[in-house]
């Protein structure tokens, strides 16, 4: 385990990225939202997936010179080609014309097609925090998780769907949902700590229940709520994938990702004031709330609460990340990160 | 059991709800809502309510006479306020409006305040099929059932969430789901036909899992996905009650009950043709893959199926319902309603 800086591993994220011939706004943008997902403790989307990026591009899978187009403008809503470059700065963009269209309109969607994996969808979401408004983010996964309820092939991804409504003396509320029990990633984390998973997240591919880790990664991921899950992550393959011209369904790959991107303006409906206090009001409803042990939490709290300390006390990286970035510094000629 | 036709009970209902003073076209749009949804099979929300609603009129909670009013209109956004009378019409109204927005500015969201329950989400979402465009549909709940994740006080309802989404050749994608794992009233129907609930259902006042149907009407409502499921209806809370300026949290009852409702015209997104076939190809992705048992279905199909055989061979009243349904012909001098 190694500390390291918000700052120095911003740095250190755009310096690679650079490297590779991603211009310096754009390896900025990817950066920071690299770094935004490891301060909110969602590590596995953050710089651990800098490499992952790094060799895609190596690999011409991801366009580094990609200039992401505004294909479609109708009132309200927007339709951009990512032109296949990275997810981060496609998103953030879209995010903005939203915001913007918002901002005349009262609301926005702005669909996007041949992006890529974009990290952590909240942190798009949280973009329309800074201006009082509500973001909303589906996208397409970039790997199939899971089968139709019942069924044994595996057809939709784990599709995230992200909220971010503004908060008035509290924390903004953040939720940042995918529709298994559990990642993926978490079955590959058993497996290399040789443990078993708990009953409920995969079935193998008899469609049994398992706790073995490998028969769950040979078989299929459990949606939260059965047939609700599916389905959650079904209509987000329409939104996010069939609805912007990205790919949905049994083509899914690393290739022409989607994502739809959302704003709502609070003003047209509530003064903005009025409204935050109502949402302070429901927060502390549930701060005050009795539990059965431990602080109730709201959604995004955590978040928040890891991004103070780690800005503080830095990030601490783990053993196999610091090896992988290691290796990156050495690839490009770029000084190691230091301790925080 | 009963079975009548669609058109014997839709004009059972309308003369129910004329007979306490509703409007004519409130009562038809009413009766609509209900009877659409015994047709799609969801009979807990269909014509089963009558008796509520006609009682919650008599008694003053819903106002009969009201006349919902266009309170802001700003680009694609509106708010309505439905002077407390009956969900349906109030709902009906305002995904209208929603689509007329769409239509102009290529999405809308239409907030509700002053509404009541309004029986099935997906009800409204399904009225943007009509015009080709994606309907979407956020309520509160009349009733609170579960905690926040780990909580003991009950703080948030089920806040149904509801996705329209056209297809060619297929059925629609119609999406209605809640955030428990069960409805509550699932939990009484086990109780009063003496039998025990599954575990996964709902925790006991004492937050341990139970299966004993009166300790989980007495306990809490347990979230699909935990914290996620928390999360979701909390969001919904947010949306569709604190925007909106309807009650949330600790506050709702059956009284100011919001909606949010909105509208995606695909027009600007993608040629509806084009769109139309990758749906469908999405659904006949699901419709040939490998099950384990049964047919895959996706989300609205069973719906379609159950409606289509039930205009043809009537709908089935259990014998409750038909009791209560006569009490109301007898109550207001209504001919019974006849078999199919």
């Amino acid at each position: 385990m190694q500390n390291v800086s918000a700052k120095n591993l911003l740095n250190f994220c755009v310096q690679v990225l650079k490297s590779v011939q991603v211009c310096a706004k754009d390896a900025e943008i990817t950066a920071s939202a690299l770094v935004g997902a490891d301060l909110r403790g969602v590590d596995s989307h953050g710089c651990i997936l800098l490499p992952l990026y790094v060799s895609r591009i190596q690999k011409r899978e991801i366009n580094h010179m990609a200039k992401p187009r505004l294909i479609k403008l109708h009132g309200s809503v927007a339709l951009i080609d990512g032109d296949n470059g990275l997810g981060h700065p496609t998103a953030t963009r879209a995010m903005k014309v939203a915001l913007k269209n918002a901002s005349l309109f009262g609301s926005a969607w702005v669909g996007v097609r041949g992006s890529h994996h974009f990290g952590m969808a909240a942190h798009y979401a949280m973009q329309a925090l800074e201006q009082d408004m509500i973001g909303i983010v589906l996208t397409i996964s970039n790997i199939n998780t899971m089968a139709p309820w019942k069924g044994r092939d595996i057809l939709v991804g784990n599709n995230p769907i992200a909220f971010a409504i503004p908060a008035g003396n509290e924390f903004p509320i953040v939720f940042d949902t995918a529709f298994s029990v559990a990642a993926r990633r978490k079955i590959h984390d058993a497996k290399s700590e040789g443990k078993n998973i708990p009953e409920g997240w995969a079935l193998d591919s008899e469609g049994n229940p398992t706790t073995d880790p490998q028969k769950a990664l040979d078989g299929l991921l459990i949606p939260i709520g059965g047939y609700k899950g599916f389905g959650f992550a079904f209509v987000v393959s329409m939104l996010a994938g069939a609805l912007t011209g990205a790919a949905f369904g049994a083509s899914v790959s690393n290739q022409n990702i989607g994502h739809l991107i959302g704003a709502i303006d609070i003003k047209p409906f509530q003064d903005i004031s009025v409204f935050k206090s109502q949402v302070d009001l429901a927060i502390r409803e549930v701060h005050e709330s009795r539990s059965f042990g431990g602080k109730l939490l709201v959604p995004g709290e955590r978040g928040f609460t890891c991004a103070e300390e780690r800005k503080r006390n830095g990030i601490p990286l783990s053993n196999k990340t610091v090896i992988a970035l290691n290796a990156l510094s050495q690839e490009f000629g770029i000084q190691q990160i230091g301790p925080a």
